[in-house]
């Protein structure tokens, strides 16, 4: 399988790329490359949710929406399918992932944390870009309390 | 199968952002962005060479190595064989590829060819990358005579 180690390596080098040649050293010049980040995740993720399978359209609820992402979109990407999803029923949804793939390499212990955020924008963009092509605005945050466990949190903009 | 178009859509976004922010539009700018593309390419080649099958590190012979750049890493990445491979047999190789997967969306057409050279630049390093973890030095250049054909010319650098 060196398809998922691709794009593995290619996001780490991506991530790389943008933080050595992009970013001012402060927290604006950071700021922006996670914007950058975020902006490629979410074409990708645009374009792939056009592509998976069409069955996906006749979906109406919003909840089973999610769950294709947790379960298709995720082994599309990561080759495995995320670990839970939770909901307040309210348009706020929490997508945890146990042992997320372009975390899992980091070193982890908690002065590693402070790393995660560059390995997380690209795929609130791509989770963010799926729900667009499926028709649903969104916000998508992370946050890592521990290392290689990593949650989104996936806030439904109401028009 | 949204593993291939993943890497291609990545590919794209890459190339784009590369050409939207980090290049003035003067040949100085973009003889940078295709060097930055280069070099990520031979990072992820490097990597790759590392993941693919063991039993490549048997090899001795140069050809065996070009053949198998052409058959295993082509496959792992783009989903197909090179479609030849010639050589002088004085440490040149020619890699065609008939319909390469990143030139193959572009419109075809004379007035496109300029813009082929962005969309090579990752290729030729993810040859060299693995031609160097396989204990090979070497150039690699690509050109295109009419979209979407491709070739790419490998000098083995003798020490």
């Amino acid at each position: 399988m060196a398809d998922a180690a691709l794009f593995e390596f290619l996001h780490t080098e991506m991530v790389a790329e943008l933080w050595a040649h992009h970013s001012d050293p402060g927290p604006g010049g950071q700021k922006m490359s996670l914007c950058v980040l975020e902006g490629m995740g979410f074409r990708v993720g645009q374009a792939l949710g056009e592509r998976l399978p069409q069955e996906t359209l006749a979906f109406r609820e919003e909840l089973d929406i999610l769950k294709f992402l947790c379960k298709d979109l995720w082994v599309a990407v990561f080759q495995k399918q995320m670990d839970s999803l939770r909901t307040n029923h309210q348009g706020t949804y929490v997508l945890q992932d146990n042992s997320f793939p372009l975390l899992i390499r980091m070193a982890s212990g908690l002065q590693y944390l402070e790393e995660a955020p560059k390995f997380l924008a690209f795929t609130c963009g791509l989770l963010r870009g799926a729900l667009s092509t499926l028709g649903i605005k969104s916000l998508v945050t992370a946050s890592v309390a521990s290392l290689p466990t990593c949650k989104f949190q996936v806030v439904i903009q109401k028009t």
